[in-house]
């Protein structure tokens, strides 16, 4: 029988998780953070918590959790299972979740960054299946990704590779919250839409209710499909900077696909074709056209499902 | 005793070869490339005339040669030891180097691109030495580089990652040879230096003649240290647009040390400083404070010794 896995996708607010065989999320539970309690202990026995409730509701009499597997955001030490700095709570820093969920549980517990587990289940699941060298992309409020390269993640000398998102685009541009500015993911994923919207005050008077509105990407979507002149550029500006970054990713690394996914990535009939037509002008026509650009095929499910992989034993 | 290699940095006019034997280069052999005959057929026995005479002069008798290791410029499979495309001369395209040397001189023969075995030069004998993960950059007409990454050369899927030079810091900036604009090594190598004093005319009359000076960035070096202020803001410029390159290097690939060398890299004292205050500016800080920032230690002797090891099993 094969074995089955515990795939945590940990959030600033939330934890997602599911029990994994076969590929298969055979069910999952979904628990608030406690706003009041964000300390290592308090998690921890949250998670612990969640560990036993998949037990006890999806697997079947006489079977057993091989392990566990949890993205979490921040900088992570993978090998040692600890959160070195997150970008919410101070109170996670140096934060050893690995060993401490492994010693609430009495399971195997790895830990990675939610990026690199995401770029993992696509690649152990989803649309990087069958490929050595390639790049996973979410787009969404930022610009995240994992590089998989020779066949495993690629982490770098401290575990912090992979930040996509801030090569720089446009030399003296937006500012970015990692203290540079002009980083593609400021002209790129929502953070980007916001920054042309405050830029032109597109609303007028209601440019700041908004920029407020977490709906506004859907919105300014919806404009441009209806033929808005002003939104249908911001979407062109997308694919122009988002060719922009994969020439440099493609000149750097030479990969076989770049796998897209996250929310804004459903945008993609809005700039996908801007894209396409900068990108090869961008990049070495042999590296555009030997490398495909796809859609990643597990959606939601990538945090789940690569963290089961990862307490699988993949990297 | 230990084993003896041929190194061979094979240029598009020039062969220059050394014997190498515990990290030293016993002596080297320089020969021009026939200008009427760039056949492959005559390449390779102008390469094995250079291997005889390198064992003639310096092998000491009883001594054998254990291989050989080639850097060339071009597209290179280095598995099969092919160029698949030189920039050069078409002659060269899909040429089995590896293979006809090996035939030719009854010595296992290794290939790979110039930039490539130069990083491997450092990494084995040079700056790069105790370093898993560093990149090496080489400043001269254009930018050249290598990844080594996880303790070994990366080169993608193809053998064609690496082109550091061929990431974009200018959305519309100078045009690229190959093929895109506003590439990093448009603003920051010789051909940038060339770029600034095209744009501004900066010699007047006697600029197309300035133009044409292979001399020129060392006249601008030195009009820069003298005083000048409009050479001196070029090489302001280049430390900028370094710095902005290496930014997006560090965020990509966390790694350790970035070996700069190559001509223009000996006119540090003009561009460095603004590089490193600019590093700060542009990189995640920690990134920035865990990256040394060195310069090569190979220099001149990098071609023939990263080839050596290359030829003694390194990659």
């Amino acid at each position: 029988m094969s074995e089955s896995f515990i795939g945590i996708d940990l959030g600033a607010t939330r934890i997602k998780a599911g029990l994994v065989r076969d590929e298969r999320i055979l069910g999952t539970v979904v628990v608030n953070l406690d706003p009041a309690d964000r300390s290592q202990s308090g998690v921890v026995a949250r998670l612990a918590g969640v560990v036993r409730e998949l037990g006890d509701r999806f697997l079947e009499p006489g079977q057993a959790v091989a392990g566990i597997g949890i993205g979490s955001p921040g900088a992570i030490r993978h090998a040692e299972g600890i959160i070195v700095r997150a970008p919410n709570f101070e109170q996670w820093n140096d934060f050893e979740l690995g060993r401490m969920l492994g010693e609430a549980t009495g399971l195997p517990a790895k830990l990675d960054n939610d990026a690199n587990v995401i770029t993992l289940g696509e690649a152990v699941y989803g649309a990087g299946r069958g490929y050595r060298h390639f790049l996973c992309l979410t787009l969404g409020s930022g610009l995240g990704g994992g590089l998989f390269l020779d066949g495993r993640i690629y982490r770098g000398a401290d575990g912090m590779a992979g930040e996509l998102g801030h090569i720089g685009v446009e030399p003296e541009g937006f500012e970015c919250n990692c203290g540079s500015r002009g980083c593609v993911e400021q002209y790129i994923a929502a953070v980007g839409l916001r920054n042309y919207v405050r830029r032109d005050r597109l609303f007028g008077d209601g440019t700041e209710a908004a920029l407020a509105d977490p709906d506004l990407p859907r919105r300014l979507y919806e404009m441009a499909k209806a033929g808005h002149p002003v939104a249908g550029r911001y979407f062109h500006d997308i694919g122009y900077y988002f060719a922009m970054a994969i020439g440099t990713y493609l000149n750097l690394l030479n990969v076989e696909a770049i796998v897209i996914g996250g929310g804004m990535a459903r945008s993609w009939d809005a700039f996908g074709p801007t894209l396409m037509s900068e990108l090869h002008r961008r990049a070495y026509p042999v590296l555009v056209e030997r490398t495909r650009i796809i859609m990643c095929e597990l959606w939601e499910d990538a945090g789940i499902l690569g963290a089961a992989a990862l307490a699988g034993g993949r990297s």
